[in-house]
Order: C-alpha cells, then sequence, then structure tokens
C-alpha cells in the first residue's frame, strides 16, 4: 500500500508538470516567446464559421483563425488554424536558433469534439529545417504520424545524429483523418537544444 | 490499500479530465466553436469598473464586460456579463443545431472573492429552446437553481423526452444570491446531440 | 495504507486548489478586477523580440509587453514585462482598499526557461503601501527574496500589526537572479482583508 505521504508527493509532481505547459519541455515555437508563422506557402486558410461576431441578430463580421493560433498555447475548440484541403504548410521562426530534438502537435480532446470525432485532425506530416526562408526544400528532420487514438498533445523524436542548428522550422501536413473540407492544426511545438 | 500504479491512474484519468474543459462535455455555446449571444432583450449591461486602464494616473478608458463573456472560458474575477439587478436575459445562437441535455453555469470559487460571498452569482434561472431570434416565448426547457454552496461549475439536466432540436437558446436569470446592484455570470454552456 | 476514497479525495482537493488561480488567495491586483498600474516611475521597459508580427517575411511590428502583464493571469514564457537592468518600479492601484497581508511573485518554471537557468527572474524586491500616487516614499511593507530555487509562484507574508488599509502599493525590483540586461516580472499579487 502507499502511505498518504506518498500520494501527497505524486499529486504534487503531476500538478507541477501539468502547470509546465502539460509537457515540461520548452516550445522554441511559442508566439510570445518571440517565434512567428512566415510563410504558409499555398495553404489556404479555410473561413470556419469560428467567432461570428453578431449583435442583435445583425453579423459583423466571421473572424477565421490565422496560421499564428499554431503558436499560441490556447486551444479551446475552434482555436486552430484550419486550412481547406488536408495538404498544408508553415514556416516558423523559432523564438532562437536550436538543434531540434523533437517537435509536438496538439488536437482536442475527442470528448470535446461533436460526435467525438477528430476527422479535422492532422495524420501524416513531415517536418524540415530550413536555413533561408525562399529555400524550396529543406533537410527532412522526420515523417511522422498523429494517432487519432492517442493523447490530445503527443510529442515526436528526431532521429538522427549530428543535427545542425536552424532558426527556421517547416511543418507540411499531409493528410487528416477523414475530413473531406479542412485540417485543423491547434499548436505546433519545437523543442531541442540552445546554440552555446 | 491501494497500490503505487492505482494511485497514479487516477492522477492522470482526473488531470485529463480536468484539460478537457473541467467536465469533459462538448459545450456548444462556446464562441470560439462559432456560437454567439445574438440578443440580450432589455438586460441593462452593468458598468463595473473592470479593467480601468491609466496610465501615469489618467484613466483611458472603462470597459466593462460585454454579454459575449459567458460563451468565453477564462473566468477569471472579473471576466464576466454583469447586468444591473437580478433579472437577465441572453439569447445564445449555438455553433450548431442540437438537441439540448444539459446547461453549465460557471462561477469563480468563494475563495477568490472579496469575503468570500458569491452575492452577484445567479440563483433562480430558466432555459428556453426557440426557434426564431425575434420568437417573445420560447419552449420551456428547464428550471433551475444554481446553489450557493455547491461546486463553482454546475451542470443542470434537461428533463423530458422527444426535446426537439434547437439552434438558438435563451438564458433567463430569475435571481441572484443577493447582490443589492447587480449581477454577473462567468459562463454559460449548453450541451447536447448533434443532429446528424 | 490509503483507501481509494482517500485518493480520489486528496486528488479532487488538489484540483480545486489549482483551479483557484492556484493558490486560492484573492488577487488585489488583478487587472480583470479593477485594479491598475498607475506608474512604473523611471523603470525602462525592455524591447524584448517578443511577439514579432510578421508575414510573409515582413516584420510588422515588434510587441512589448507593457508593465500591465503583471497584473494578469497568462503567464506563458513571455508574457511578462521586462524592464532594462535589474531595478524596476511599478505602482498598482488596487481593486479596492485592503489591509495587505501578503503578496505573491510568480515566474516561469526552469523546466519551461532555456538552458533551465531563470536568471532574468527578481531576486531582492521592497513592498510599500501608498497614500497617494505622487508620494516620494511610501510606507514599508516588507522586504523578501523570491528563491531561484523555489516554486514558480511564491507568497511572502507581510509582518507587523496593525497595518493600515491602502488603495496603493508600491513593488520595487532591487535586483535579479544574473541577467545582464533585464528582467522580466510575470505576475504580482496583492493579497489582504478587504474593509468593512
Ligand atoms: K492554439
Ligand atoms: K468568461
Ligand atoms: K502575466
Amino acid at each position: 500500500g502507499v502511505s498518504r505521504e506518498e500520494v501527497y508527493e505524486i499529486v504534487n509532481r503531476a500538478l507541477q508538470r501539468y502547470s509546465e505547459d502539460r509537457i515540461g519541455m520548452v516550445d522554441y515555437a511559442l508566439e510570445s516567446s518571440g517565434a512567428s508563422v512566415l510563410n504558409t506557402r499555398c495553404s489556404e486558410t479555410y473561413e470556419t464559421k469560428t467567432a461570428l461576431l453578431s449583435l442583435f441578430g445583425v453579423p459583423l463580421w466571421y473572424q477565421s483563425q490565422s496560421p499564428r493560433a499554431i503558436l499560441q498555447p490556447d486551444s479551446n475548440p475552434g482555436n486552430c488554424w484550419a486550412f481547406r484541403g488536408s495538404q498544408g504548410y508553415a514556416v516558423v521562426r523559432l523564438s532562437s536558433r536550436i538543434r531540434p530534438t523533437a517537435v509536438t502537435l496538439d488536437h482536442i480532446p475527442r470528448s470535446l469534439s461533436p460526435k467525438s470525432t477528430i476527422s479535422s485532425a492532422p495524420k501524416d506530416f513531415i517536418v524540415y529545417g530550413l536555413d533561408e526562408e525562399t529555400q524550396k526544400e529543406g533537410v527532412l528532420l522526420g515523417n511522422f504520424t498523429y494517432k487519432q487514438d492517442g493523447d490530445p498533445i503527443q510529442t515526436f523524436h528526431l532521429k538522427g545524429e549530428n543535427i545542425p542548428t536552424y532558426e527556421l522550422v517547416e511543418l507540411r501536413i499531409q493528410s487528416n483523418w477523414g475530413h473531406p473540407e479542412y485540417t485543423c492544426v491547434y499548436r505546433f511545438r519545437v523543442h531541442g537544444e540552445a546554440e552555446m
């Protein structure tokens, strides 16, 4: 059996980790730390009906989330970048030059999604390191699949030794979990080792 | 006695639920998902001194929260819709047409309220389904009381079979817990089954 | 050994406290409740590269956080007031007149900081009560040190009996944990007893 003191310790450590952006890893793609979305190549932002502002029945404007949403921690339903189709690209300038070691994709939990499906979630995606923004083809850092039945926050570790440092990282979504019209990316985080 | 593994499992499940908007139920009245406040009938928004912005002693403006606050998850003290008196009305266009099964009201916990009282919290309230916005009297979905000594987040289940689907829901606050001047609604959530 | 019911109770109480702004104490310096930063005396806000907004490679503007950030609960990395050097001052008008009993300083956890250092965190600081904004020297309420290895959220209790009530409180940061260029204050909270 476990003692009361051990239970307190387990609970406290779990809450501390929870408070550390859930996963306790520095996110070099966080907008508030200085990161930014440079380019979404030819991805077309999808005009979902998020946050329709209307007063007394008169619609004022339809707000659609910009790609910046993927660098912002607020992941309440709708606070995502939605692009048309199932293939989308975003080039992110990190808050500092790092040797990338992992990336994380967030989506909403199934329990917060109508009909408990997350068909608009990304499925297969690729991560590249870029040396300059106009570079057509970056260096492949990894090829991953966001699992439909996994945790809403999934971290993917890059393989390979001697990865150089990068300030620009590209996320390429290749497919989604079945939504015929659009794909939603809630959050993209980049982890690594800061340069000395 | 409970094993260490069981404690981890209990803690993890509790944190997962906590991360699912606290209650793990889809909120069809969430602004970021596309819901909006259409109409607050004749409720008068109360000009509380929230977020007085001033620089070097010169007040710039007094911001008062709009009724939209009730569709937004941020429930830090002050982030509520405050209306004069104890009776207020809000018609919400849901993010999609649903068969309503429950509603949730949020208020701040007593521990975060000066003098530990939540006298401005709603007490008795009624929920209606509306077929169109101009409809004077909707269909009664339920009659509830937000408990002063209960959890800050309280969910109320609608009774009745064969409830039709609605896109518009009205919240009518009938009384509060004693505040002589105004009533604060922090959040109103609507749950249900999405149409096929 | 502990029973399953006791574990549930411990977990639920811990999560409840977590949801009460983490520490379960009213914050009279919270902007959303009506508090404001009146004056930062001669502190120079440091232009960190936070939230560089750029589209397609063209930087639009560099946003630097205003001192208001210290009265706002969002403490994701970068959401702080950064001032040049290691000495900074802020006069806060509380949301109501109180007898101050404690203050709290928040910083980000080490795990979310590149290289796991929080050298830009405040170290020694003083808290004063002011009777009016133009007052040069307030009444000393306490002299504290934010611990580099402590919890990210640290509460400091004021000593002394018969403390009068104040509506204005001044925070004076005296030193930081070694950053040569700037100091970041994530959040400053003021606790106390509201006047009858
Ligand atoms: K987001
Ligand atoms: K709210
Ligand atoms: K802050």
